[in-house]
This record gives structure tokens, sequence and C-alpha cells, in this order.
């Protein structure tokens, strides 16, 4: 039941290679996709066709178990090119899109498992960027002087409780609207607000001075926007701070801080809240007034942050992934630098 | 577990509705998909949350599966931003995704399922235009000298072989070069090449002049032909040319008819061909160059069309929609406007 598909196939001298590939001919609701997948099994990469494999099955098996009409699947199509058409430089809809339907979370949980002792990772968020300048400690972050003040004092630590000194830490929050800088409309990327990059001293300590984050709406004035109307679902994120910290020998950490008491600490409209994430601010005493040059009374963030190292992380990851493989009946599966592929050979 | 999001919830004569939701907090790779759907079910309407649920599991099942990367999200990301961007008045990439994953062909499948005695239905394509004019019986839809003339005799009837007269028919297809009008930089929709609306006569005929159908690349200087490259397959799509029929009371038929013996008949990029759609062409005979105004032995390509009625269709539709809720386990669902929905009321 193979055919070669070269249509110089009849040409002996012909110097295309020959692939047999399955005859795709009669298709129906119930074959169509094994002969997808038959098809799509001519790359070369392992990794490639798995991940092919398993899109176009539940691609394909989502259509079979909703009976998707041609109405609902056009005005899919049209939502997917709004989508498209929305995203710019500075604005991501496809991953507002991903963050509103909880897979950015899921896929930040899959790629950077946490042992218990150390901090959660959450949502990057479509605002990071890489405008913003190296600091040294002590910079304030925000322009904006209708912001709360904020001290901010931190350390970054392993899990066995050792300072890491060097560590490269990315800061951003919006200004006290609810907007990042990259939303304003004169936005020219030379100079950043509310955002800084940081490197931890000697001790793992890292300190700036920032305003208190307010909740804000994500994007809502595009698709996304009107998929969470239909689904009655408010487009606010609680009150944060994003962090994300890189350091030789340590894995990635994307997170953020969030305040205690926030109108939308358990509704956040991305998924991103963790219980050991949220923190409650204190108040800057006088010695530590004089010490770090603000005024006494001011809001105070602290909290120490705990990486993990790239080799605990991938034994972890690469275990979690054999355990999912086995929970999902998938016994020949092997990982190949850190992801599942078919164990064929 | 349920909290009340509206911020304003303190204020008791708020005149905003309170909608009770769930704690969104700490979701992980096992619990975030349950509450992706708790939240999205605040939705009014019954069939957007089972299409939101199915999709929402569905993905997020493929990324549990795959133990998709970051990195991989990134590149999902970055690829469907390209196909948005890829889109204009004339050019859907999306709609080629869907075309060249199967799901098209699977989607009008279950919307427009056919008896056996019926014309089978295929992939619609990114080519359809509404800029097709009126034309009479015997047009040339085609003005390409290049072309080699043909003679197209058609009927078009009912499952029970009666003619219906007054069917609505759009044809279209690619000019000798395999481009279609619309491709061309400097197509404006005043002049469309290749296509003409057509209306069968009392005895369900209708007749006109083209050009016999070549093998055509779909377009793959986009994302999508990138992707074709990395999975090793071809673009081509055998010789065909495309057929829509309305009439009311009948289902909307979209089809095509390949030319028996082309290259890529068993490899069709896009899995559109059937047996049944397969014509061998014939040649105009001394009687016909005649009748029709065309030189003898001129290609002829003949066919008898099928229409179900509205009514057949939707019984088959909902009988096959029940069918799959079954097998899939799915006891509690009904049909609603002839699309699944859960039966919870």
């Amino acid at each position: 039941m193979s055919f070669s598909v070269d249509p110089d196939a009849s040409n002996t001298t012909g110097s295309k290679p020959k692939v047999d590939v399955p005859i795709l001919k009669d298709l129906t609701i119930d074959n169509i996709t094994e002969n997808v997948h038959r098809i799509n099994s001519q790359a070369d990469d392992a990794r490639l066709k798995y991940v092919l494999e398993r899109l176009v099955s539940h691609m394909h098996d989502f259509a079979r178990e909703t009976r998707l009409s041609t109405k609902e699947w056009m005005a899919g199509i049209e939502f997917l090119t709004a989508v498209g058409k929305k995203c710019t430089d500075v604005r991501q809809e496809f991953i507002l899109l991903s963050d509103t339907l909880g897979l950015s979370l899921l896929v930040d949980s899959i790629d950077h498992p946490k042992p218990p002792a150390s901090t959660e990772g959450t949502v990057l968020g479509p605002y990071h960027t890489h405008d913003a300048q190296d600091k040294s400690a002590g910079t304030n972050i925000s322009a904006d002087p209708d912001g709360e003040p904020l001290l901010c004092l931190c350390t970054v630590k392993s899990t066995t409780g050792e300072p890491i000194p060097g560590a490269k830490i990315d800061v951003w929050e919006t200004d006290s609207k609810g907007v990042y800088d990259v939303q304003y409309e004169d936005y020219s990327g030379e100079k950043p607000d509310g955002r800084a990059v940081l490197r931890s001293d000697d001790q793992g300590v890292f300190w700036y001075k920032a305003i208190v984050p307010v909740p804000y709406r994500i994007p809502n004035d595009g698709p996304v926007g009107v998929m969470l109307e239909k689904l009655k679902r408010h487009p606010w994120r609680p009150s944060h701070m994003h962090f994300m910290f890189e350091k030789e020998g340590f894995d990635h950490l994307i997170t953020a801080l969030y305040l205690r008491g926030d109108p939308y600490e358990t509704s956040d409209a991305v998924f991103g809240v963790k219980e050991s994430l949220i923190v409650d601010l204190g108040t800057v005493n006088a010695e530590q007034a004089k010490k770090y040059d603000i005024k006494e009374g001011s809001k105070l963030l602290t909290y120490d942050f705990v990486l993990v190292t790239d080799e605990d992380t991938k034994k972890l990851r690469d275990a979690e992934a054999m355990k999912a493989m086995k929970a999902l009946g998938r016994d020949r599966m092997k990982i190949l630098e850190g992801l599942p592929v078919p164990d064929v050979d």
C-alpha cells in the first residue's frame, strides 16, 4: 500500500530521492488521522515527528468530539487570523491567548519543575523586553512620580542555602496606572521604565527601589479580549512584580511576586498566582530608611529566591517525563535532549 | 471553594452581577485543566462551553503528552504569528495550514455527511472568491490561450434521480500555469478568470467551456511551505476543477473533480482526492463539436452530480454525532441545532 511520490519516478536517471508514502485517497473521518501521521512521518527529526503526531491527533480528535461545523471552523480560522494580525513588536496576542487558556503556566510547569525547597515559577507574560538597562544596587526602576515608593530587599540562594553571587536578575512592573512602558504609543525602547537588569552581590543580595505594584487589565481590545467577554471572564491580573533569574549552572527561573489581599488574588486572568509567591509588604524602619536612603514608613518587599541547579532540574524533568509517558501507556519512549521521543531504533 | 470575583462585591448597591468562580491559585500540571474549564464555564452559550472545554483539554493534553518545552512553545507562538501575518484578502495561510494537516477535509466530512448514492465532498481550498460572474450556459470560463480546451457537460440531480433545476454552481480552476487569478499581483477582482457562477437548466444540465486542469503547488513561500519542507512533504495538488453547489432544500456541496493518472493522484498535499471524484476525460465527437461549438477532438469532461436534501443531511449528521458521542463514552449529550452539547438541564 505504498507508492513512490516522485513525479519523475519513471525517470531512472532522476537524482531526486524516492520516498515511499501512503496512498492518500478516499480519506474519511475515521482514517484521515493515521494517514496524515504516515505522510508526516517522512520527517528526519524524531522529536518533530512526535510533536506533530500528537498535535494532529488532538486537533482531529477535537473536531471529531465536537463534530466541529464548517461555520465554527471558519470562525476559528478568522479568530486565529485576527490574533496574528494583532501581534506587533510590542504586543504578542498569541502569548496572551496561551496565557488566558492556561497553556503558558502549564508549559512553564512542565519545563521548569521545582523541588519543594525552591522558588516556584509562573507565567512570563508578554511584557518582558530586552530593553532594560544594567543597573547597580539601589537603582530606582520606576520614574513614575505617582507610584507608591517601595524598597525591595531580596536574596538569591541555592537549594542548599548557599548565596548565588552574580546572578543576572531582570525585574519589571507596570507604572502606577497599571501600564507597561512598551504599551505607550510613543515608546521607543530608549527609555525603558519600570524595568532593570540587576546582579546579585557576593552575599546573593540584590536590592532596588520601585513602586508598589497595582492590578491591571491584560490588553483586552483585541480578539483575546472578545474571547474573555464571551466567556464572561474579567481581564484583570492581581498586583505583581516580575522576576527572571539567569545564572550559569542553574535553571532559568521566571517568576513573579503577588501582593496579599489583592481583589484579583484568586481570579488571575492568566492563572499565575501561587501561594508561595504571595507576599505581605512590610514597612521600612528608621535604620533601613537611613541605610537604603528611602523615607521611613515606605513599603518594603523582602523575598529570598531559591534557584535549582540545571542538573537537578534535568533529573526531575526527565523523571517526570518518563512517569507521564508510563501513565499514558506509552512504554516505548526515550528521553532525547530532555524531551521524550519514540524509542524506535 | 468559590469566591466572588467582582472587585465591587463589597459595594452592595453595585449593579454588576456577582459570579461565583473557582479559586484560581496554586495551579499545577495536574489541576490546571479542570480549573480553566471551571472559569470558562461561566459562558452562557452551551455550545461555546463544550467546544472550549474540548479545545482546552486537547491543548493541555498535547503539552503534557509531549512535555512541551518553553522553546518549542515559543517556536509554536512564532509559527502561528507568521501564519497570521501571511494572511491577506486573497491568501489565507491558516486555511492552508488546516488543509495540509487534514483538518479541512475532516471538518467537511463531519459537517456534510454523504449517503452512498450521492456525490462526495472535498476541501474548499483557499481560492474560492465571490468575484465570479453569473454566466450563461456555454460560457468559456478561461481566458488563457495556452490552456488545452475542455468541454464540460454536467448534470445535477437528487438522490432519487430527479433533475435539480436552478441550482447555483460555482466552478473555479487555475490557468494553464497552475495559478489562480487571485494569485496574480495585479489582480483587482474586476476581471475574474478561470471561474464562473452557472445555473442548472430544467433538465438539471449545466455546461461550459474551460481548460484542462493542471497540477499546481499550493503556495509554499510562507510558513506552511516551511513546515512541509521540514516534514519532507511536497506541496503539489493533482489536477482538479472545483465545484460548489447551492440550492434551497439541498445541502451545500463543496467538491472537486480530479483527472485520472495525475502524478499526484495519490499524494495530494491537502488530502482531497476521492476515487469517486476521479474522472477519465473523453473526446468531443463531431456531433458534440457542432452542438457545443468546440473543435472536434477536444477534451471532454462529463459528470453527474448528486445532491442530498437538507433533511437527509441533518438526519445523517445528527445520527453520526450521537454515535460518536456514545463511542466517546459521553452519554449525557443532546443535539442542539445540529451540534452536540452537554445535556445538563
